[in-house]
């Protein structure tokens, strides 16, 4: 058990007036435990109350061993999976974390009809949004990794190489520096880099085509993500001037980051420059998201995220301009709240590049 | 909508005493209506009432279209999203889908004081697993391209080939002929074979290893399964007695497939002959599992399944013996029920293969 972090939970908790709650999330249990499980269909809880008291309750099946911190109740796959679980809960408001089965609340619920579920992922949510010592270590290392596989995969561009080929390199390089799996690469080429989610497929490269490589991966657990466009051989002042918008949007967004400001702010900040010079509805999606053990968790930075940066928050800064049947343009770095700023986590540069 | 399944569903939902349920897994949302939406964290839900009424309601990202016999609400990111459901539910028992999150009936039950959330899976889930002639159709066609996939790369074994090379080119073959996406095969050598869930790493290919490929994809959002266990260049006396073994649990069971008999016998059948020639220890799961949009779905296929065969359920019989440091081996098909026995939906061969 990670005693500092249990302290922020329980700390959080009495913000949010809860007594107890039930963290059943892979991320959140491992955050707590060091237990990585990723339960399926079958039931994984972490009990917690504000007095420090902790209870994991899990399948036979995830080979989960007793720790003197943390006691284990076990169930098999002939048991009710909530009968540990209903004798030890209290009477009263139960925070329930946010992608728990109905089926395991429903069950509780039946047997012990005095709790009272409430919305229950906050307190962990939060915590986990502030990144400690180690998992700043961790995800800076996995940036600069990031950083190297991006200039790897772009020295690969050449005519007719096809995104899905140059996807799997990127997936490659990732696994060959540690990465946890492979995943679905953004690799997109010309008109594809009009789709911010158009995920790399048989097209093939072309001269004048703007290249978009959005990677990310977990390593150790924890995820980095980052987005380069450049273009191929040739381009076009149209190009030029979305993609040096982009880049403004983006490096004046990371400028204002600082503690107090609000998110949604940062979001206005690059917003405001893509729509002023009239490209407001190209840019279709959020300036950015929360990462850390998951690809995308708090903070939401966008307009509707009215929350102040505070030291230690990770999230990515990511303005784009996407133009139907022609291309897009994304730049995205990961960026760190510090006392005074921020630090950019990401280091390839976003110079201009044509790459010949 | 697909009015003899809703047909179908209502039916399960009077039997088990529902009169409204809530669906929302992505797989029988799209049994029901056609629409495949994989929601995440967003909010999916389909509204049946036993009269037949049935409204769908999603996020506007979905790109969902309201039709003729399906009303449609749908809600914005910035929308709560149980709004417009908590104004359609009718007072009393409301089934719920099993792994619908919590933070979804959580915020219904505040709003909605007077439902009673109880478990609403089983209509659905009991009419998913007897099989119509269109899923019938496509589902042999997909084990027929699963004896093709496995057939070639049974002829790719060589001297120090990679079980992830094998592993990737079963992805390949099976993206060739249509496959909705790449998978985590499991292709295993040697001592590999002894762990059932082991997948496909660097271990390359010795003469005497056991070769267990064990295949599946979804193709046209059905799944298909099948394992086969070959041995490379030589074979003991010991690895043809456990293969002969495997293969007469396999066989057996299958025979014994008939309407009415209970799956937990067809599982004793396989069991009891590996048992009774001192395996038993080295079986270490269940005989099978249903299969269709889901790859584990309903039926079970165990000891503890007490329920009886019926018409149009596909499941898989899959034995195995595992003998720790040494190898294993497991032989599955897929079958269906029929009115007499069974259709074995795998048809590459079950003899004892030695590949040169």
């Amino acid at each position: 058990m990670n005693k500092q972090r249990i302290h922020r939970v329980i700390e959080n908790m009495k913000k949010a007036g809860l007594t107890q709650i039930i963290v059943s999330s892979t991320a959140s249990v491992y955050y707590l435990t060091g237990y990585w499980i990723e339960p399926h269909e079958r039931m994984l809880a972490l009990y917690l109350d504000v007095s420090g008291r902790s209870i994991l309750l899990g399948n036979e099946i995830f080979g989960l061993k007793s720790m003197p911190d943390l006691p284990l109740l076990c169930h098999k796959d002939s048991d009710n999976p909530v009968q540990d679980l209903a004798k030890t809960v209290k009477p009263g408001k139960l925070g329930i974390d946010k992608f728990w089965s109905s089926k395991f609340l429903i069950d509780l619920m039946e047997i012990r009809k005095d709790i009272v579920p409430v919305q229950g992922s906050a307190p962990v949510d939060l915590a986990r949004m502030l990144k400690d010592k180690t998992e700043i270590m961790i995800m800076r290392n996995n940036s600069r990794i990031n950083d190297q596989v991006v200039g790897t995969v772009i020295a690969m561009l050449k005519d007719d190489v096809a995104e899905n080929y140059l996807a799997s390199h990127v997936n490659k390089h990732f696994l060959q520096n540690g990465a946890d799996r492979e995943g679905t690469q953004l690799v997109c080429f010309g008109a594809n880099c009009a789709d911010p989610h158009h995920s790399g497929d048989s097209t093939v490269l072309k001269a004048g085509d703007s290249v978009i490589f959005d990677i990310f991966t977990p390593i150790n657990r924890y995820w980095c993500d980052m987005t380069r466009t450049v273009f191929y051989k040739t381009v076009t002042d149209r190009q030029r001037r979305v993609y040096d918008l982009v880049k403004l949007a983006n490096e004046t967004a990371i400028s204002r980051i600082k503690p107090g400001v609000l998110l949604s702010e940062i979001d206005k900040t690059a917003r405001d420059i893509i729509t002023e010079s009239g490209y407001g509805e190209y840019f279709t999606h959020r300036l950015g998201h929360g990462i850390g053990l998951e690809c995308h968790e708090p903070p939401d930075v966008s307009f509707a995220s009215d929350i102040p940066l505070e030291v230690g928050m990770i999230f990515s800064v990511e303005p784009g301009i996407y133009l139907p049947g022609e291309f897009g343009v994304r730049i995205e770095d990961l960026v760190m709240v510090t006392e005074d700023g921020c630090e950019v986590l990401n280091q390839y540069p976003k110079e201009l590049q044509v790459v010949d």
